[in-house]
């Protein structure tokens, strides 16, 4: 197997762009990658999506976006792993790319959000749990995210305002991304004082979903010599499912498959949790925050929310998370999330992330989340 | 990259199977393949499905699959690319296996269209189409292909009548297949005689849906060495796309992605036309067949019809065709046909397809359409 670099990144805005179609938001996302990555023959597309069928009436989605961004002709294909989507592109990519098959391919992810009823996105959302024994009873995922974060509350004895720093953190970092959805610096009041939306998550512990498309162009680290562009590379890449239905878990407040793909890509890249120097986790609520933290090593069982309480995870920390905002406040078009947490740890490897820059990062791990905790794809990047 | 085999198949009857859920059917072709396969670990599953998020409320559905096959932890992703899903799926696990990232994937295809009021499961369908271009003005499905047959016959001389033995033989051929959807024999009056559904298509041009699941057990061949069973190996895997829409195109009655993908997977076979002995091709309606037949080298442009006038598509002829009942017959369970088509190649090279068996094949092809030519990927299998 090849080693791969990512050598351009694309991404629209996060929010709700109603003046883009479907194909326009992810055809500014592949024109803006492959002008970064100044490629002019791609092998292959793949394109991490979640809900084109369903909330935009259209499948075939690789084939469309092929054809809009001028590639029709090339290998295209839609992958689906629900809001993990976007990271499962980016690994399929990986793969056709280190073995040889291609030679230079495209993993995006896109979501039109915006133009449906909140209530049809929110069906929409739920068809990441299961459908018969979850979903069909009336739980929305975060009524599901609800009733985890609850019981970890109970059974390790936090309080709800020990998830503020995730928040605060997410959004003071966002402040300073012009693609982020939302630009407003909160404080631990404002986060005690959000509105509840699903008890204990209020509106601060959520994220918001919306439009937005990121890509990632990927090609053989050895073709890239005498490049003047810093050298980014995929160190690692793995991915690993839990049960669907979180009553099937023996620990329900146990990211079983978080803690798998995390410890195949340590393994990988042949680094553990200390080496690692930023983490863009999966914040699409707080408590995840938290699990994510613990199944990947940086804190203990049930710790997760102390890593916040002492400051560590902020820009400064020894595991600054989030730092373009996170899901929490860059925004969460869902099967998008993956690729732009990716383009992100590229932006602080490259030293190109201007205020939300930090300092000395040379290896970077993002973690992308399908269902509630189902389907997770860790990658680690290193500047080399 | 290693050579890959397909060392295990499974499926379930094609069908309105009313007593059977998604993940049940999806299930029972992967058990089916893991016991034909004798095989105890298994690294990755890729499945290929179009419609479950629409027709099933179900999206995340390679990790309810893993999970309810007892795979659960396992690397798990959907790949949709429209009613190319199955094949496409086979595509990415092949990749994923001879790069020598897995020693042993399943890939399959599953859909469940029965439960769903058939307008409904016209409009998904339709998601296949330009959603902005084509589907939004009522074109269905059906519709685009008829569009296509009309302009063909009026360019090209034939008759409907000139279509009869696509279905004739397809039909045939089903009579023998036990999973097959419809075991009706049909003459040249009953194909005349039959009902119009979008003028020129009538209901013995157009293939049913249906609920149905398929799976193959991909490992390295050099794995198999001392193994009794009949070597299947893949020769050739290959992936095309056209534009999305038909108006895009130079000419809409050539199917460039199919003759892009074909030549791609002869180059890699090292055959051409004249080596194949038989090829699943992708009957949806007569029409796709002739032009399937023109773009894989089997028949002049404008041609199509004829090979099956002379005959030579039938099972003793020189390019059979739909050897099991084709989309036509066996039936179209639209993310699951191209791991059908598979499979049926593997039973055949294996020389176990009973009435069905074509005699001394040692090269079969398969080929998966997804939209209207839009996404197409051909395979190529050898008996070693």
């Amino acid at each position: 197997m090849r080693r791969v670099a990512i050598v351009g990144i694309g991404k629209t805005k996060v929010g709700e762009l109603w003046d883009k179609s479907l194909r326009e938001i992810a055809g500014e996302a592949v024109f803006s990658a492959l002008h970064d990555a100044d490629c002019s023959k791609v092998d292959g597309l793949f394109v991490g999506n979640m809900l084109s069928g369903i909330l935009n009436k259209q499948e075939n989605l690789a084939t469309l976006i092929a054809d809009w961004a001028g590639l029709s002709g090339i290998e295209a294909v839609k992958i689906e792993a629900a809001c993990g989507s976007g990271a499962a592109a980016v690994h399929m990519g990986l793969i056709a790319v280190s073995s040889g098959y291609m030679d230079c391919a495209i993993a995006m992810g896109v979501e039109k959000m915006s133009d449906s009823p909140i209530a049809e996105t929110t069906k929409a959302l739920a068809t990441a749990a299961d459908a018969d024994w979850e979903s069909s009873q009336g739980l929305s995922f975060i009524g599901l995210n609800a009733l985890i974060m609850r019981r970890y509350m109970e059974e390790y004895g936090w309080t709800h305002k020990d998830f503020a720093p995730f928040s605060i953190n997410a959004h003071a970092n966002a402040s300073h991304n012009p693609n982020a959805r939302l630009h407003i610096k909160i404080s631990e009041n404002d986060y005690e004082k959000a509105e509840m939306i699903s008890d204990p998550i209020n509106l601060l512990d959520a994220s918001p979903v919306g439009d937005g498309a990121a890509a990632v162009v990927l090609v053989p680290a050895d073709a890239l010599q005498g490049s003047q562009k810093p050298l980014v590379t995929i160190i690692g890449s793995a991915s690993a499912t839990d049960t669907i239905a979180i009553h099937s878990r023996r620990d329900s407040l146990w990211l079983s498959a978080a803690n798998k793909s995390a410890q195949k890509a340590y393994s990988q890249a042949g680094v553990g949790p200390k080496d690692i120097d930023l983490f863009e986790l999966h914040d699409a609520f707080t408590i995840m925050a938290a699990l994510s933290l613990e199944a990947c090593g940086f804190a203990e069982r049930g710790q997760g929310p102390r890593l916040g309480l002492e400051g560590v995870i902020f820009p400064r920390g020894y595991i600054p998370i989030s730092t373009f905002g996170g899901l929490k406040a860059r925004g969460h078009p869902v099967g998008a999330t993956g690729v732009y947490q990716i383009t992100e740890a590229v932006e602080q490897l490259r030293e190109s992330a201007g205020d939300n820059q930090v300092p000395g990062v040379k290896i970077a791990m993002t973690q992308n989340i399908g269902g509630s905790g189902s389907n997770i794809i860790t990658h680690i990047l290193s500047r080399n």
